[in-house]
């Protein structure tokens, strides 16, 4: 690329679209050209984030507003369900990464199924890639629009889709104990999400009902070869960030959890955001807070054939805006890693 | 009882020591006549724990200087392993409610195996009864010595052993992923129990290694009539009180969510201190904080077969102190809530 | 007294309303007849307070629905300003603890001042009584109406007035730097009180503009015996529940730290709920959390002349709901303590 | 600087040592050549802190392996007192940036009433420069040692520096009420640093005798051009990152709020670190938590002749490893902002 990229942000007022600015800011080559949200427009960035407060950026405007003639990339970070005909609206120019669930499900009945009502841009979705990026890489850089995946399924299926795609570890009864900070609800004010109704608890929520249930079951399908189904329970935790995905298998016969990890570690050993740990090391989500990384730990169970493999991401980044950047850059044919090289921020 | 119950609280400088001492001076027939904390002997309770200054309570004292002569119920709180021998060479007129592991473990055996030495005071250990209050109280009322459990195989034993002693759920390949807050760790000055080092984020730890597994297992087993091997992972989590407990069962043939539901608020329904919540309710920690409740809720799972169990205490009150308290008002023939009749306290 | 208390509440859908539910549901001699919550009106409350679930209580009726025929105490925890309006309708055999601001202020003008309309009960609030117990013990004893103060004016007035009203500090340049815990803000759902917004960050609001400011200059100017004027800025904290006050005071001539510290624990040497600390020792918040207790420590400044008071309480018990409950406790002649020993939830 | 800048670490294993490889790994110009941990000599610094785990790093060593004779720059990130003696003893062609405090105070009988001990490299202190570097940056430019300031200190002469310098506001009277958050206390296994310790509450620490008050006064000695005597009072909160410093100060005669902020808006303008928000706005330290930026806010009090000024930062960034690397580049010429640009982490 010779000169900047020039980006749109839709939905520039939730967390991942102020991640989004935070990330690009200081990406060598991405230049802000806009940024939307309805409720808010006029206004600067600051209003809504103090923290980007005093920067050189355009103030927010709608999305009607945005001129997509100088557009190379749009961020869509806009609610589920909307987003659809709004991206289908785009000129075809714009390269496209969407954060919202609205292309994720391949299916359109599985969509329907889940969401309540019939997907809008059917042709589109069959368009879209799935941007596990570690996982689909090459597709990734040849769309034109990447559905980004939700934050609980790019922590459940970074570890699994090897496992089971190797056939090391049994379809059956594969149980997804996942464990979230509060960012993950967004930033409406909802009485759940209020400081004291999350502080100092924990407590399990859409219990075999959440939508990401779906979405991770279509990648691991894939990698198995034929339908799977698993348990995920989703859990609320006090903190603002982090997912730990405590990942509980039955392990092929024969098959050891050294070779889980050997083969974790084998697959991910080019891979700059994927840290394999240490052979039954705890990955903590403080440990890639502020980060692209994940974090994956692998450990024997007492019970024989049974092993227990860790994860751990932080779900605004790469569960959400540090991926989506990280698409970007293969869509682009940039450096994977550009603007997205910051350790965590650890304590 | 006419009078007051005199009451000896050895290891008055930890967390759990701390509760007994908020506990009892508000139960209407205890009174408080020594506190053992032998590195703080010679101090008010006061200069230890703050909150507990400026009350009509004796100064700590060592072990050695205490006068039995007068106690009628010994709290003991002290370490795993020194707990054998002091409890052994109490004299017999004073009843022990002992909160250490040392005398939980029937089998020498599994003790031994565990905690890395053979058990020093066998014949006690026989002796003792394994005080989980709902499950024992027949044995409790009967006991000298009371092993009260730990706050883990509380939180797990009490919605798996009436559905595995009704043969409800299989038991194999049960899941037990349990997320504690730090008060578990007690009040020890260690790196992994500082405020940065635990804000913000949550990991396994003591994976398919802690210690709570035998005895989790020995009270599955005892409702199975035969030996139950369990997955227990627990998780530290930022917030100081409470455990969460999911577990992940397969229901035995022909049973639904709904029949294992039912069979838990049968049990318990008289149970002053258990709460079986209504069908497809998730307990939070938070809604037990303060409370010597149990918070039970049940979930069918979406994979045909399965269910999702989930239960919540606070770990330093029902996984410590006040079934300590519980046990104590059984052995005495006193009304089995008395002290302990406070709610949460939320937010 | 013979027989219960009966007692209604209005508006026990909010924090204090919760409290309250949780302490009469321990004191010995209050029976809860009446809860209201218009906007949840026929629920439990446990739906609304799933820690309050489960137990022997009426559901939520609307205001309009309360049988006041057989009510002796209502506690009031509506919002401000429409809650004179409500008590002024309310039949005069009910005494009235209102935990609302809309009686603090004596004076009807400075109340249209900060609260931006003329008051709508005007000769009501005549009769109220400012229900800062320590200071006003008699004439709550005599009230109908009580104006239960406010959570930082409790705070800065309980260690305060004893000094102005000694003449031992200087009534100019007092400076109260006020840190609450977010339940001080009510249950609403606003973008201000979420986790992701208030965890792990401080900031001070309403700075200079807090309506508690007027409030406190009411009492204190009292005290003084003329009008004063202080600084008052309050800061919200990643805590649930609980006020430091750091007051920053300069003494009268002649006059040392020690002399303050032996002034404040004369005047409240025999309070039950007010714990003056030794010389130079810091109250901590987490060391009243959960109790009425007041702790109240004084230092002197390395600046000559000056000193630096502290004193924390709980907001939602002794800066509200438990308040209240004292000030019933001696509006009705009941020991004052009653229903109010509990000790601090610590850790 | 053709060429990269070797670079080594003493002291790698606190937190303020690890946020200098953190911010160094992405740094330009810098290439980490030693880090020392006496104690976790040998081991990788993944061992230490899992989060820098995987980077091409050398492992930890002790002071005395270190070979000098490659490295340019030393950051002194060892406990006051041992550091005086390290530093006399590096070799002279070695730059070096203390944290420590050992360097910090000019008068080094002011050290020694301080810190209990006569200074041990008094002719070393001499040639030291104070680096806050927005004030000093010519000395700081000129160094070859530079004491890194205390994080109270830079959040508190920051904003008041330019008002004494100016004399718009009054020196006496000058009341810094600090709320830090617990990295502030280090990674030493103290109790008091304790998760549950500190959550869920607030107080004050050091009350009128932290060391960070002389440190404080030297410097608005200076602005003001005689002795400058503070009250400061910090406060420990339940936070891992974040420094607010509240300062209520009386204005000179006839100035106001708004020439306060006037004249620290006009004063920094053109750092690209300071940030002086709009009258009257507040600044929250997660609005600056990751990064080296500092936030001022200034507001009228009601109280006629005063003002507030509020400002924040991240402890462990500009007050403390953040402003070493920014003092580094200003020492090396390199461009001030130089592998400093990351904008807060929020939420």
């Amino acid at each position: 690329m010779s000169g900047k990229v020039n980006i749109a942000i839709l939905g520039a007022s939730g967390y991942t679209g102020a991640e989004l600015v935070r990330m690009l800011w200081t990406h060598p080559q991405a230049r802000i050209v806009a940024m939307t949200a309805d409720r808010r427009a006029g206004q600067p960035i600051g209003a809504v984030f103090p923290q980007l407060g005093g920067l050189d950026l355009p103030d927010l405007v709608t999305i009607n507003d945005v001129d997509w003639s100088g557009v190379d990339v749009c961020f869509c970070a806009l609610p589920h369900g909307t987003t659809q005909e709004v991206i289908a609206g785009l000129p075809t120019h714009v390269k496209v990464v969407d954060l919202s669930a609205d292309f994720r499900l391949a299916d359109p009945e599985t969509y329907a199924q889940w969401y309540g009502h019939p997907h809008q841009a059917v042709e589109l979705q069959k368009e879209a890639v799935y941007g596990l990026t570690e996982i689909a890489r090459a597709q990734v850089a040849a769309a034109r629009v990447v559905a980004n995946p939700g934050c609980y399924p790019t922590a459940a299926q970074l570890p699994l889709i090897p496992l089971l795609d190797q056939k090391l570890v049994q379809d059956q009864d594969i149980i997804i104990d996942a464990k979230s900070g509060v960012s993950g609800a967004g930033r409406a004010a909802k009485e759940g999400s209020l400081f004291c109704e999350v502080t100092e608890g924990i407590h399990a929520y859409s219990v075999a009902s959440h939508r990401h249930a779906p979405e991770i079951e279509q990648g691991l399908s894939q990698a198995a070869g034929h339908p799977v189904m698993v348990n995920f329970t989703p859990h609320l935790m006090p903190m603002s960030r982090g997912i730990l995905a405590s990942i509980y298998v039955k392990m092929a016969e024969g098959v050891t959890a050294e070779d889980l990890h050997t083969a974790l570690s084998s697959r991910y050993a080019d891979e700059p955001f994927v840290r394999v740990l240490p052979f039954k090391t705890a990955p903590q989500t403080r440990h890639v807070r502020g980060s692209n990384f994940v974090q994956i730990g692998v450990f024997p169970d007492r019970v024989p054939g049974r092993a227990i493999v860790l994860s751990a991401i932080d779900n605004l980044i790469k569960g959400a805006s540090g991926q989506a950047i990280q698409n970007m850059n293969v869509m682009l044919g940039l450096p994977e890693t550009m603007g997205l090289q910051n350790l965590a921020l650890f304590p």
